[in-house]
């Protein structure tokens, strides 16, 4: 959830010391408006902003909805001063959330074209001080989070497969870390996907390879253990992975490189 | 500058409770490397969060610099779980500003093919968290900064000039700010834009206009009023309004539509 | 606007673990009444504070009013408990306020009196932690903020000056800082004045000036530049000074040695 | 102790987000001159300030100390960069601190031209934000914290004795309160005294009584009970109450209205 | 009281950037179930946590109140998604605070079977973050907080006593500490415990000493001097020492090593 | 790990304001020695408190090894004033995690001696403002950490079983978390196990039966799907329920009734 000193933190770096324009006597109205169609996200974080400043959120489409241009997403309520003073942060952070979760959906929607079952995740590329935010908005967008943070799930890399090679880096994380986390391994090759399976493996990561290697190494993966591709996977080649078999397709660029969806706030009635 | 609560918020948010892939003993040494070319950005912020942790930064490349695919720009040495700690954080944040910066770059780049002296400038659509960050990647790539809050500069806009009219509008905030602050008037057409300067604003925004109309409204005014170009400029569309004459062309995508620098955090020798 | 982390600081501060007086069982009301006349300020602040500990306030004076002693400005109900945890807080910031506004106050009301149109200016000099609440006390007095922050204009000082030369150092700063931002060069002599003026400073600072060199240079200054004196000026010299022809007088004293307008809270009906 | 996260918040404050002036290569070195006499406080949380952005402090003066006019107080190295940046935000915080201490030492000179052991106290009408700040500044100056917080020490009000009665109200404290407590009471009249001591009161406070009534209040108190004077009392009517008898003399104007003492920061050699 | 910062710690600690089992539409009622008797703590805590989620209190025990297994101390009403975010954090603070109640009732009764006056206190030994609360949960349990931070009393330790002498010792701290604070002197053996009464403590530590030895010194104190039991004492030993005459019997097992009271949280109605 | 923001929030709530026992001039050096045997944990928070306070730490036994009574853990050195600030945090922190280690170790060994394999784990009811530090002193102690926090893996509880039907709720919830995530289900019978590992739980939690029960229960699972045994389990009954056959046993008792290690600082060489 969206706490009170990140809300407090987002006005204050907007607002300054002495924000003379928002000196406005009275109550207003004001609504969020879509400028382009595309996926909502970062609503509940805007009715945060709102909230903090006492202003009444009257109308919230909810998150993951796909809206269109000139559709009205969230409509407020409250005094002048208020309204004004949230209106550009609500903006922003809805704006961003929203063009993560437009993003994620057109990734999905390519991938869905092919495969019914093929998940698009994200990754720990996110925007500093936007974790949680980005990897709702990818929810919103139709999309799977991957990791929460580092501690999450183990990844082993190959930097703990060239020291220690690949079966006793599974082994030596599977000792340290709880039932509760999955371990994943990631491979160069597809003849090393089964030897990490073998090794306990819940899920292998099929790194930087050609969808044809993915193929080749999902095919060589027993059951019951998670295929994921990943590295350099752009919307225009998500089909082509969509169709190896992979369990997860997985973007960097969901979250670390979306542009804003495109809002405004129009205050009044 | 870039203080430690926003680091630790950012290390905090990645980590989680108990990220057991990070323990490893002794030293190592790490290098930032760009798999891209743009212009560096956020690299003080990288710094900074290696700082937090105890790790050396031994070597860095000045924000603003102009980078090839393959360049290191930035080296570091310390403890192994230390350097692991800080290394997603740390690329992921001058990822976001390089990113940033290299947009800038490009903007400025396309305006000073046709004009010497016009202004690329962000504005207050920024990532809710990143402001300060992203007001000194669009510096480091040769832009201009605009308001850094809202308190920077009065911006009239059209709410306040339907309401009081221009001149009452302009002169109600030259009464309530200090003689500090710049006063910016927002004009929908070319024939308002000398209103504007004539009632006392130090830069008239022509909001929306096709490069004609930019061009006609900056041919009525005055010497030393500053005129500003705004409203879906791209990149493509920079030169058509650099050659307008205007003194400042900005464009929100600078901050919330940069895709990230492609960055890869490398350790050992 | 004053942040809910600051509100909290502010009574963790004063409360201590367990503070057993406040420990009053049912309703109460209460009320801040002048003990002196004077310009109320900080009663938004006072307000804050009573907000955050859920006490209703049913009644306030608003910032900038001259108010009598004896007078009530500030009226709340609530739980006797947070009442009483909410009064020595609510005392300390409106009487530090308002300290503030009156100190402004006799200052702009000095410079009436002998010119209509001079600007009664504060400084940075303000006490740490307090910034917006005091330039906010400042207005509320009649008097301008001048710079909220460092960021918010570019001041080119003697040591700037001694290492590049005037026009020079101007020249310096016009390149690094936003169009937004104005400029202002702090000169020693009068004829440093129109120098300064011809290198592009918005604003000329006469730094330590007598009324008569004051005058002096405001008399060589060229239209459209702004004049502000500074330096060792007290409400008796301010007479002296709003006659030379400025713009601006500054004064640091108001905000760091403006004694605390004397308040008392009183509980019941 | 003065912690990192004020000292941030103190520096955020003052910088905003792009503060160009500050942006000088190399070392430099600088001092804090006292511009007027007084007793040094605040040092120590300067120090903090430039501790906090990697500022050697070279020299410095305890806390405590008579400083002259021209005495330089503080002495610091480091890239000019963060001696810039620290440079207002130290001044600020050891004139503000320096004040009280030098308007504790006035108050304190005067007691003692006529008594050697009457202390002279604070009280908790502080600057928000700057209690402890503020207390040790009162210590500098020779005086007594007095309650730090309102949980150090109980005081029963006039209101808990109306509602309760004296002795009920003493009471009614003492079983709530640790023995670590001391329980003051508040009394009106020179009779009510021995009444609050024989209760149990720690300390009485004679409030807002003349030094005659003050004197004849502190005959009727038995020993081991203390007797501290307050209430509109000045520098000025100080000798009259420090011969009255009674152990403390408070003052809320050391912390509430003292003047800033005048330093400047000078940097280079 | 607690403050809304550490509540929003607690929340974010417990539920990470993803909290699916939460997403739960529609409103609920919950209630908090003690699985034990005991005595009751932290229920303002607990209703805090549930205030910050706006999830209403609707009934709750008093914090100080023993209650039987089965019985239900707290009841909620709310958005589903809001009660289920709050019920861990509201389990674990609840528990934890009715657990050092119900141990220092314990304490207390173990006492009033002997002694009608002793008070059992804890002590500084808290554990970190959890001052306030546990200090008030001793209180609950009937206790007395004992010193709440380190300012809040001198304590006169052993090495002072080494490096200064007894006498010397209480003397130095005299000079330094407000009149507002009470001095405890650390003694040894009985001998030493006049002594210091002697040299001016408001109270004596009488440390590790055996009952007997205990009961020698309290008989060597004069009145008005309070005598403080400490050392290893456990809910078995403290009618052994409540006998002795001490005024105060104090156990840091009472905050450290309390176990928790068993709660659970029921949904629905 | 642990943050500043957390080291500075225990410190301030122990040293209040003005802790005049700390201001001892010169150097000191200072150890924290167990009194008791059991297990280190929490001394890399204590190396951090003494970190935060610019005091060297020296040496230091690592976290997870077993100490005797009598053993040195951690020497610092450093100023006495900073030295003496941090020991009382230091004790209590240190205290409390070994608390839990050692409480770990102790079910871990009752556990040993039956079975080489199955884990004993912690849950997610753990001291509010603690639960980083207590998983690792439950690590320490050869403990599993279990969930370190909601979003870490789902719990499908009774509640979503009565609802949606067991499969349903699997279902519901392999839909909405993560690939990454593990998905554990509570049953109340031996019978529903195989349900809830063909519903597709990773892990299925065996609520509160007994040691005949949880065996029948585990003989009716398929490879490769985890059984937790949970409800009342204490030391005593560990070996019961480590040989039914279970993966893990865990027990809410390791952090939330652990009591603390007895710790003492002492200065001087």
């Amino acid at each position: 959830m969206l706490h009170d000193s990140q809300v407090e933190a987002w006005l204050r770096e907007d607002l300054g010391h002495h924000d003379v324009t928002n000196e406005v006597p009275g109550e207003t109205a004001g609504r969020l408006v879509a400028k382009e169609g595309g996926v909502a996200a970062g609503l509940d974080a805007a009715e945060r902003v709102f909230d903090y400043l006492d202003v009444d959120v009257t109308e919230r489409v909810e998150d993951g909805t796909r809206i269109d241009a000139g559709e009205v997403v969230l409509r407020v309520a409250g005094p002048a001063k208020a309204v004004l003073r949230g209106e550009r942060v609500a903006v922003n952070v809805a704006g961003h959330a929203s063009g993560v979760a437009s993003r994620t959906r057109r990734a999905v929607d390519a991938a869905r074209a092919v495969d019914d079952d093929v998940r698009i995740a994200a990754t720990r590329k996110t925007t500093p001080g936007l974790r949680e935010l980005e990897k709702r908005a990818v929810v919103a967008g139709g999309g799977d989070t991957h990791r929460l943070d580092l501690s999450h799930m183990v990844m082993v890399k190959d930097n703990h497969i060239e020291e220690l090679g690949l079966e006793s880096a599974v082994e030596h994380f599977r000792e340290r870390v709880s039932f509760a986390t999955k371990i994943e391994v990631e491979v160069e090759s597809p003849a090393d996907a089964p030897r990490a399976a073998d090794a306990g493996a819940d899920v292998v990561l099929l790194d930087n390879m050609s969808p044809e290697r993915t193929t080749e190494a999902v095919d060589l993966l027993p059951d019951g253990v998670l295929a994921e591709a990943s590295g350099g996977i752009t919307v225009g080649t998500v089909p082509d992975y969509a169709t190896t078999g992979v369990d997860v397709v997985s973007m960097g660029s969901l979250t670390h490189s979306a542009a804003s969806l495109d809002y405004s706030f129009r205050t009044g009635e």
